[in-house]
């Protein structure tokens, strides 16, 4: 298992740690200042923000940060199919940004049912149409898909992936040959519960796209923005990675925290200081 | 699949519906009154009130009403055998008190990691171990040990049990040639986003012991305390009685709401009105 104590360059961090009090020039800047390895943007940032992608890009790229991932995908679900073909081409939109940042992957969180349907089989077919709908557009530009598993609370709003068995299975129906271009992101907070976990992991091998760390606090106040800094919670990281990493993951490691009542409501600087010392030590 | 519409008797009513706003003889009066056929009553109500056990259960028994399980186990995690032995203990007491009241299964909880620890695994060793110490007193007395698998997002410190499929995989390490004396309840609100939900149930078959229902509120804004009444929320019920009633169960489904901001603030008079009707039409 890879030392982390000395290895800034495998630390990622995913913007909305900070809860998006910065433009991202600066966040990029401090990153770059703290010589952490890579950045996971989200597209309010840099499809939004007050400068081009292409100035984004190139901000990123001179600060020799790594993309370690896009944030995130439309939903696919849907009523009508005119409500999920809008879902599929803001996902391509979103798509040709992450090339142009140089992500290698685009974070697709799949929805669920919709207003009025408990039919959450029928949202997960809908998903994996969607899915299907993009897997050649994002091998064509160089950027694969990453399906992340949501934790299971979340399935009755925000998505129907729920575990890394489902998201193999997922995978092994829209790429039997295994030629690529759709994986998984395997974040600590919504798997770590898992009695498969390791067993997943192991599995899943190659198609390990991310992997994401925080923590599972306890008591945990809200179902959406309540998650800990490494190392404040139960979650047994270590074990989590060396599985990660006995599985051939070799990328980094990015930082993502939504914690509305506390991170969110501190300087990213200090944030940032307290997530790389828990890097260091606890991840 | 069973008709449920002029079927009360196939309706049971665990008491923590009604926030344990009145004594259990009331309760008992009220379901009785309504033409219930079930109770599910917990241990503080039948242990801890003003009447006997003894009291309670001719209470019951005169009332007609079927009891469908008994709530429920104290933890056998934790971190010294000392605390793993008083769990094991008061269940031990628990389940004669079950015997008592007619109980055919209690209820069993598992807990999970301990404060300072972060070890699942070893709580989930220690909760295996917790239920082989108590199966044999169980099958002396006729009280079944029913595992509830909890919601993974409970996995910080309620239940380290948290699918169907671990259910199964504990009770066949437990009891290997289905001697009995060890099942599965199965609680809608813990299981319905599980992507092997229906094929798990019916890999249980006869292990299942019990059928809970209430439904999942979106959103959710407590990861206890705020379950909803069936037919409030996105989960499709009838499609999981029909796999529990094609897996072979033809037990009563037991009603079971912790909702402290609303249905505990009402009059149990008025929440069972509701959940008659609700049981009627869309259980």
């Amino acid at each position: 298992m890879r030392d982390l104590s000395n290895r800034l360059d495998l630390m990622s961090v995913n913007t909305a740690t900070f809860g998006h009090q910065w433009p991202i020039a600066k966040t990029i800047e401090l990153l770059a200042t703290n010589k952490v390895g890579g950045i996971a943007p989200w597209r309010r940032e840099v499809e939004d923000g007050d400068d081009s992608v292409a100035a984004v890009a190139r901000q990123i790229r001179d600060a020799g940060l790594t993309v370690t991932g896009y944030c995130r995908s439309a939903y696919s679900t849907g009523p009508t199919k005119r409500e999920r073909q809008a879902g599929i081409d803001d996902n391509r939109a979103a798509i040709d940004a992450a090339a142009e940042i140089g992500a290698p992957c685009f974070i697709m969180v799949m929805g669920s049912v919709y207003d009025g349907s408990r039919d959450l089989d029928g949202a997960r077919e809908q998903s994996i149409e969607g899915l299907a709908r993009l897997l050649d557009h994002g091998r064509a530009v160089g950027v694969a898909l990453a399906l992340e598993p949501l934790h299971p609370m979340t399935a009755g709003d925000r998505s129907c992936l729920n575990t890394l068995a489902q998201a193999i299975d997922w995978c092994d129906r829209l790429d039997p040959d295994r030629a690529g271009g759709i994986g998984i992101a395997a974040d600590v907070y919504h798997i770590w519960w898992d009695p498969a976990l390791h067993a997943s992991i192991a599995t899943a091998g190659d198609r390990l796209l991310g992997y994401h760390v925080c923590d599972w606090l306890v008591p945990t106040t809200d179902l959406v923005l309540d998650r800990g800094m490494m190392g404040d919670g139960v979650v047994d990281l270590k074990s989590i990675r060396a599985s990660m990493e006995s599985a051939g993951y070799d990328g980094l490691c990015e930082v993502e925290i939504f914690s509305a009542q506390n991170w969110w409501k501190r300087d990213p600087a200090d944030t940032l200081k307290v997530a790389i010392e828990r890097f260091k030590s606890v991840v």
